[in-house]
């Protein structure tokens, strides 16, 4: 495929184009605000673009290239979102329709793999999740993010483009960087416990929360790239299969296969991380399943697979 | 209340000011893209504005007026958005968009009454219809509706504005003139019955549609203008409670009412307007009644307040 990812040096997008790189028939085409050094420097098929979003010159640039799927990435995340609720309307709302718009304009019916979030969802959630359950976002960022699902759901109706849109769970284990995401806790607790280092949980032992490792994500990412859409429900979106643990769990994990003392990790609750991050109830994922999408298999193999690419 | 109504000179918003100006400590500011000559010319507590909703300095004109509550009726109707999305997307996304966050930077936290639509359900609909039912709009008016709910719903979270979504059914009966929109043979069929003449309806005697009459409808805008939205769901939207009726019944109703032949009414139904119009399936509206809204009680009530306005 020749594919654009946006947000290609954020920790999924650089999972993604190393997977995607993997098959020599790709060629990609990397946005990003900046990249490392040389990133990627002279390796064939890969063209890199330093840019924003939100300026149409870039985004005139990158759609200048030849290209039939994008993997759309690039977002101000949660709780940058939340605390900027208008740098969110201009990168995660009007600077994405217009590239959508561009795309559908600059290719014939452009796949776009676009990376929503559980946070349509909101909080506190059901009890019960499932592909019908009502989207009441909780954060700008979902309110955003199911905005452009619907967009997109559109767009692709008229034959515009033809959308899959991914609704991503927690994805660890990132890297330790401040990241503008609320849920950091998630993947700060990997690196505390490999490090052997004292870790204070925001999150009750008993919190419940939805993950994926990035590995995965990135595998999920690259099969909606060739699923037939028309195999989707009308909203053209899914809801990932997860794996679904407790706190507690997931240290004890963490523990075993880093040969650490999950006491190392106290808890310290925060109501409202709590209440966005630590209770997510059972959910069943019955179209993204039908679909071909998989969870990581188990909790062992899911934080085997996040320590491997920390 | 110190009232804006956009989309005023529309068939709804004229039933609104008719009834808000029954009241003598409303002043309203009246905005649409016409008016008829010397339109309540004179008429205390009332000033109207000329415009386009597009065009930001008539909404800088309109937002300079002393307000506290916006009814935001104006929009690209479904028909004529679906014939030109570039449209719907500048007034009913974008200027819809920029009049809310504008408005609350005019006016500390405005109740906004937000015309929205059982459009936002999509098409066909499930067997049932209730307040958790999934949004997947099938036409880009019904998109732009639902986008606009939930930025609403996240501005009203934030404190910016004080969000009430109203979705609206079928509203009878419209004026005969086109108004781009695809249910007109809703309205068409009372003003046909009315004066003996014979109507081919586009959808079969067995289709059922959610009906009210535009004076039912302009008194449960007013009732949102007033509720408490800390009652409401978090989507701060509530889908109105109906009147169901099969094609037959209705046409059974205005003939009983107007002293016509039910035979004036053949039927031809085209296969579209039957998904869209004539398959709206049993519905309840919990969270509606609820808060206090209503529908017109009965068919027959409903046929004579619509009559008494024709």
């Amino acid at each position: 495929m020749k594919a654009i990812i946006t947000g290609a040096a954020g920790f999924v997008g650089r999972q993604l184009t190393q997977q995607l790189l993997m098959n020599g028939s790709n060629e990609l085409t990397l946005l990003d605000n900046s990249f490392p050094e040389n990133y990627l420097n002279g390796t064939p098929r890969v063209a890199v673009i330093t840019g924003q979003l939100q300026d149409s010159d870039t985004r005139r640039q990158l759609l200048d290239r030849d290209f039939n799927t994008i993997f759309h990435l690039a977002a101000v995340p949660g709780g940058a979102a939340e605390a900027d609720p208008a740098l969110s309307r201009l990168v995660n709302l009007d600077a994405t329709l217009a590239m959508m718009e561009e795309a559908a304009a600059a290719a014939k019916c452009p796949r776009i793999v676009y990376t929503s979030t559980i946070a349509v969802l909101g909080a506190p959630m059901p009890a019960q999740v499932d592909d019908l359950s009502p989207i009441v976002p909780a954060m700008t960022y979902g309110a955003h993010k199911a905005m452009i699902e619907l967009a997109l759901a559109d767009m692709t109706r008229r034959g515009l483009v033809d959308s899959v849109s991914v609704r991503l769970p927690g994805i660890v284990a990132r890297p330790a960087a401040a990241s503008g995401m609320k849920s950091a806790f998630m993947s700060n607790v990997f690196h505390a416990l490999r490090a052997g280092r004292e870790f204070v949980s925001p999150v009750s032992p008993r919190a419940t929360m939805w993950l994926m490792s990035v590995t995965q994500c990135a595998t999920n990412l690259i099969h909606s790239s060739g699923i037939d859409s028309n195999t989707l429900p009308a909203s053209k979106v899914v809801t990932l299969p997860v794996i679904r643990c407790t706190m507690a769990e997931l240290v004890a994990v963490i523990a075993t296969e880093t040969n650490q003392s999950p006491d190392l990790v106290s808890y310290q609750a925060d109501a409202d991380l709590e209440e966005h991050f630590g209770t997510q109830p059972p959910i069943t994922t019955a179209a993204a399943e039908q679909a071909g999408f998989r969870n990581d298999g188990s909790l062992a193999e899911l934080v085997r697979r996040a320590l491997a690419v920390l």
